[in-house]
């Protein structure tokens, strides 16, 4: 951490780099180490190739996130990003740029291959805000109400607000600190997980409607077809958070999500417990991801991938038992 | 606090008792209390009048949770009761028991009138489990993993895990403590938030899959009828947590619930936004409740009952309005 505080300390001009579909913990992140940029008389600018999800409307300075930077090459932070290639094709489009600059390197994955003239990595964070909060002493600057913001954005969406099991004491120590200092904890759970338009609402209520269950409860799949989001007046990102409600179901060993894409193409999303492995369901059609969640896409049409993928994942079910045993 | 915790230090025999209905605070508070006094060789027994919900099966102790007290007279630590009368009809079926016991009252209510020899009212807390994790220092307790699942619990169930407004900083920092100490945060959420038998899930599809709006989508409104119930194979308490999500529809600031009870029977719960008044909603037919929740039973069946409160919801929308204004 003191290598990169030094270099950031050091920097006239920081440009601070997002994932590609970027999320609350790496515009948060951006934000924070902008700010806190700013704070110390700094040059300062966020960009982000995709760009931010409505939801995070809230986050400082969300208007003045950036598709390409416009500050002469100085530093450029990296948070959140797993690999330098997450930021987005901007890596090579502008190689001139990222040659010119020093790679600050600020992250939580314990992927990251740790790329960048300054490294920090830290897989015991449960984002990568809940870092930079750390971060912020060494630089001198002190939390007010826009820092905490941000940071608190990072955390919220990558623990599930504290539902997940990456949140430690520390986790809590310092949300409680971003509180302290006016981040508005209830108001950024409600904009990230309850603010579903009426229409979702209601596909939901056609998603679940034709909820299906095998192998006695332990897999249990849903689909979202076009007809559907037709009916609803949704669009299929509507279905994000979804998988979250079906994985709250007792007894499901793995949860799938089954959306078409057209009348020969259908992704697949593959949530497990710790007792599958949502990779091998997920690789067995060519897709991949964690053990937890993974996905795939299927060359089929929705119905005839369903049973492709659920007979998979009733072989692994049993691949899974006979583990345990 | 100081007055409660010389109380229950100076007592031999303690029985801890529940509200009604006892949910994960009342439940983790009374047994985290009996925990600790037997800790320090004291007696203790923790009494519900109703028996305790299934997810909150992890309790420590569970098993031990009495219907009446079983020791004789000495200090009777009523946790989590806004009114003695909470903890149900046994404070008159034992009124002799109540009469020989000194009561210690440990609450979080604001309206708290205060009964009892000792008194320790927080409505800062948003917990009576925060409050009983800053007790055992002062009881000379420190928390273990038994202590900090117990405590825990009413954390997570009364704050939504942390996502409502009620949480401050001092309820993340308490949280942290708990974790330190080996309470299972995410297996408590998830055994509070996200243990739907399949059933419920089907049952929540019927209802989403007839979710209703008025008022161009400030109103929105769901159904649960005996039909519903009996397609999903499911109970009434299967609705629990459903206007939760009902009420994260962006817009929404009046969210109704309608459950059929009988052919001339209709249960309704209202959630509001601050901007209008749910007791106003629920008086209209003699319910009750706070501004922001109330209930009401309407003589009516339920298409008769719907069209009656959204009704008097429309009403509600425009008395909110004309206040604003």
């Amino acid at each position: 951490m003191l290598e990169v505080a030094a270099l950031l300390r050091g920097a006239e001009r920081i440009t601070a780099f997002c994932h590609e579909n970027p999320d609350g913990d790496t515009l948060g992140a951006a934000i924070a180490i902008a700010l806190a940029a700013e704070r110390l008389g700094k040059q300062a600018e966020v960009v982000s190739g995709d760009p931010p999800p409505p939801f995070l409307a809230f986050l400082p300075g969300i208007e003045r996130v950036r598709r390409t930077p416009s500050l002469e090459p100085d530093v450029a932070a990296v948070v959140d990003a797993g690999e330098l290639s997450r930021i987005g094709p901007i890596v090579t489009e502008r190689a001139d740029w990222f040659a010119a600059s020093r790679i600050v390197n600020i992250d939580h994955h314990v992927s990251n291959p740790g790329y960048g003239e300054a490294v920090w990595i830290d897989p015991e964070a449960a984002a990568t805000c809940e870092m930079v909060t750390l971060l912020l002493p060494e630089l001198g600057v002190s939390l007010d109400a826009e820092l905490a913001t941000a940071l608190m954005a990072g955390i919220v969406q990558d623990t599930h607000t504290f539902a997940h099991p990456n949140v430690s004491p520390r986790t809590l120590r310092v949300a409680a600190e971003l509180l302290e200092a006016g981040a508005p904890l209830a108001a950024i759970n409600r904009s990230v997980y309850a603010d579903k338009p009426f229409s979702t609402l209601a596909l939901w209520g056609l998603m679940l409607a034709a909820v299906g269950q095998r192998a006695e409860g332990r897999i249990v799949h849903a689909s979202m077809s076009n007809a559907m989001l037709a009916t609803a007046g949704e669009q299929p990102t509507a279905a994000e958070g979804f998988v979250d409600l079906l994985a709250s179901t007792r007894l499901a060993d793995i949860t799938i999500l089954f959306k078409e894409v057209g009348p020969s193409e259908t992704r697949v999303s593959v949530r497990t417990s710790a007792r599958t492995d949502a990779v091998a369901v997920a690789a067995a059609f060519g897709g991949g991801g964690h053990p937890r969640a993974a996905g795939c896409t299927v060359v089929a049409g929705l119905q005839a991938a369903r049973e492709l993928v659920l007979a998979e994942a009733e072989r692994e079910l049993a691949r899974g038992d006979a583990r345990d045993r």
